[in-house]
């Protein structure tokens, strides 16, 4: 019971430290655990099990859009990854080094995977040989290793889940149409899984891919006012296809580079659902990615009949992902429990219900307390998971929305860089100084140039330069 | 057209050369591709769809037994990896060591796994603190690496894609329990849907796992004859407990060792139903697996409605896991290069057919061709599935009958050896010494002690010394 009342007790008000509050919700959602191994994770049951929910959903959508799935392997020969120049600056300073095989030191080193882009490369140098062989539309689902000095719990660390599509495709057309295509495909799950608004939109040069023509992102607005990259898709033009000589005989019997894309989404955005839904009782998760939609709580269990009613009822909302709860705790304790762990709906039957042929229905997201008669318990389950859905998607915008604001000059800036929080938009020359400049002085970085764009005005809102583009500034994770 | 040509004309036969013809399946069924990284594999789309089934069946037999799954970091510490000395010994000479985070060497040096036990020995450290913390049933799904010599495709890689479940328990009895309990997982999972016959038993002292008290393994014999480890499940008792000191307060409030098991099936299952079904045409694949269960192949599909009516067939067959080959080859290349991939069944459908209101249908398994009314094809469809995987199962274990020899003494064992193939049925000494002689001079090893004994004497087939156990010897992969 001790080790049970810690649980509760322990967690730090989101208002007194929202990043300790994070930790603390991480560890006591049992989420995941802290290793002997400096900057890796173990993802706990109920952490895997929303990464299993997340990859069942994300992977019916990919292959509704054609996606196969591939499996690639975990190490990069040096000199593999040295063959596209911008690409091994950008990745070589964060690998892991593999030196030795057995007793013997290896020839050439081999990197466990930041990303597999120099692999898919050198696999579809020999894969294409014809336009018969486009496009190709792979993906893999692994892990990969970036050498971190700062670590945080799903937002950044050594090692994590992810994964990764990689695809070459005969026009550039295409593969700028499947870069955006996959970027959607990541804003309706965010929107419509994880009830989390996204903004899509195109990153600065300074923050794109390293290798990339165009970067695009989804960025969603957490609690505390910071911005989450939460998926990227790149348009790689044929800069890869030339370094690794990827090419195709066009209809027309000609030779031709591919065109290729990469887009990736990982565990991070595990992050991402605990910081948009979370509350000051621990974890609250959206009904349609929630591993355990319904938690039934039987009351005075030892009664006759309770737990076969508790059971009768599981039953009876098989439709949904439902478990009950008849471990000796008590209880007081299981409903904090549950709170914690974010379950969207807690049942609760006891003797009196029974004779009233009733159960208490408590919404996780509000807290609301709903009496449903037993008759009707199936469909009004299922209304209140929709709404709960809905609603918390649209606590969410109403968040971010009260949390976007507009700064037409530089002092506009620092008055809301400094007093509020949240994501500013405001124009922008586009020149890497000037975001430099903008990082340095009050570390907002450029989020995206988003897709739906406004007009604000026609100079930088930093050094007033002719300006184009309107972008989204904001602190960020 | 000369690329399709190829894939079907240059299989070796079965009879000419097992091992060019199975290297050959593995390349032209499309399942791998080689790599610029030694001894690694990519597993392409039709070999990671095949690996994906294996996942979805097993992963729901798990999960009707408790199992929940986790994730554990990708490196061991090598001190870490040396806290139990027969495991240590066993592993440390084949893994890969990471020396280097970044720019920088690293303070103590890093295994890729080779095997997860010593990282969950130190996660359930942790975890476990009273026998309510008990059992504890987890398991992952991922990639180990061994630092192989000698690699093939599927069935020994540096790289291979596995689950491990791993598993601490209060007692004794109930982790022997488990052991068995998931060996009887594997072995059902095995016959009932892979449709191979499996012996299970007891591995020797020998061969059994490093740091196991017992090993457990389900054998398969393969077309050629040769033996194929396809699963095993290790008793650690309180070995593993006492090395990484996890211990729990039991009921009676005394300070108790935890008992574990472990135990796998990895990517090598794949060599078994390739090395099991296949044949001269290629890849066979038993219905309950196959990826693509029924091809459906419009002949004459320029004519006016045939690709509609093929296309309105896969409608009907949407109960089963159906694709149709609109592609622009010609209908025998289409025939050719499905009976490579192993899809159990082909519906042949042209402009005579439609007006005969009929389909024809061909078995992959025995190629019989059987005509099809459209009225009934949905529920003939069915009945073919179930009879294809229920023949390609008798099959199997007719060909393992056939091969399958008992030696009374050691002349016998000799004449089996050098002059047929199978497994050998023998009593045994229960000697290393005489286990590594038998080995010596006949290249046989011990496969296992089965479950199911059979007196064939008293004495060891080998050396004569007094024997209780019935031990399956053979060459093996």
């Amino acid at each position: 019971m001790a080790k049970e009342k810690k649980m509760v007790e322990q967690i730090t008000s989101m208002e007194e430290d929202f990043a300790q509050w994070y930790t603390d919700v991480v560890l006591k959602a049992d989420l995941i655990d802290y290793t002997s191994v400096k900057g890796c994770m173990v993802i706990k049951p109920a952490g895997y099990a929303l990464w299993e929910r997340i990859q069942q959903e994300v992977d019916r959508r990919f292959k509704e859009t054609g996606v196969e799935n591939v499996y690639l392997p975990v190490f990069i020969p040096e000199g593999l990854l040295q063959k596209e120049k911008d690409h091994v600056e950008g990745f070589a300073p964060e690998v892991a080094w593999v030196t030795h095989g057995g007793l013997n030191p290896l020839q050439e080193r081999l990197c466990v995977r930041p990303t597999s882009e120099t692999l898919f490369c050198d696999f579809y140098k020999n894969e294409v040989e014809s336009y018969r062989d486009l496009p190709k539309v792979y993906n893999q689902w692994c892990s990969v290793v970036r050498w971190e000095k700062e670590t945080r719990p799903f937002l950044r660390s050594r090692e994590f889940l992810w994964q990764e599509g990689h695809t070459a495709h005969a026009t550039a057309e295409e593969a700028e149409e499947r870069t955006v295509q996959m970027l959607n495909v990541y804003a309706n799950f965010c929107e419509e899984v994880l009830a989390i608004p996204v903004i899509k939109g195109q990153k600065s040069e300074k923050e794109k891919f390293a290798g990339a023509e165009a970067t695009y992102t989804i960025e969603a607005l957490m609690h505390d006012g910071k911005a989450l990259q939460s998926g990227t898709s790149h348009n790689f033009g044929d800069g890869f296809a030339k370094a690794f000589g990827i090419q195709y005989t066009s209809k027309d019997n000609k030779l031709e580079y591919v065109h290729q894309t990469s887009w990736g989404l990982s565990t991070r955005i595990i992050g991402a659902i605990i910081m948009v839904h979370g509350d000051d009782s621990g974890l609250v998760l959206p009904p349609k990615i929630a591993p355990c939609q319904v938690m039934i709580v039987p009351v005075m269990q030892k009664k006759e009949g309770v737990l076969e009613k508790a059971a009768e009822l599981k039953d009876k909302l098989s439709a949904y992902r439902v478990k009950v709860d008849d471990s000796d705790k008590n209880p007081g304790w299981k409903f904090a429990e549950q709170e914690m762990r974010g379950i969207p709906l807690r049942v609760e039957i006891g003797p009196r219900d029974i004779e009233a042929n009733k159960a208490l229905v408590v919404r996780r997201d509000t807290g609301e307390k709903i009496e449903v008669s037993l008759d009707e318990i199936d469909t009004r389950i299922g209304e209140l998971l929709d709404t709960i859905q809905k609603d918390m998607y649209e606590k969410a915008l109403k968040h971010r929305e009260e949390n976007t604001h507009v700064a037409k000059n530089w002092d506009e800036f620092l008055d809301i860089i400094n007093n509020k929080q949240g994501f500013i938009k405001a124009m922008w020359c586009g020149e890497t100084e000037c975001e430099e400049a903008i990082k340095e002085e009050t570390s907002a970085t450029t989020r995206c140039m988003p897709f739906v764009q406004e007009n604000l005005g026609d100079v930088c809102v930093h050094c007033g330069k002719p300006a184009h583009k309107m972008m989204y500034f904001g602190r960020a994770y």
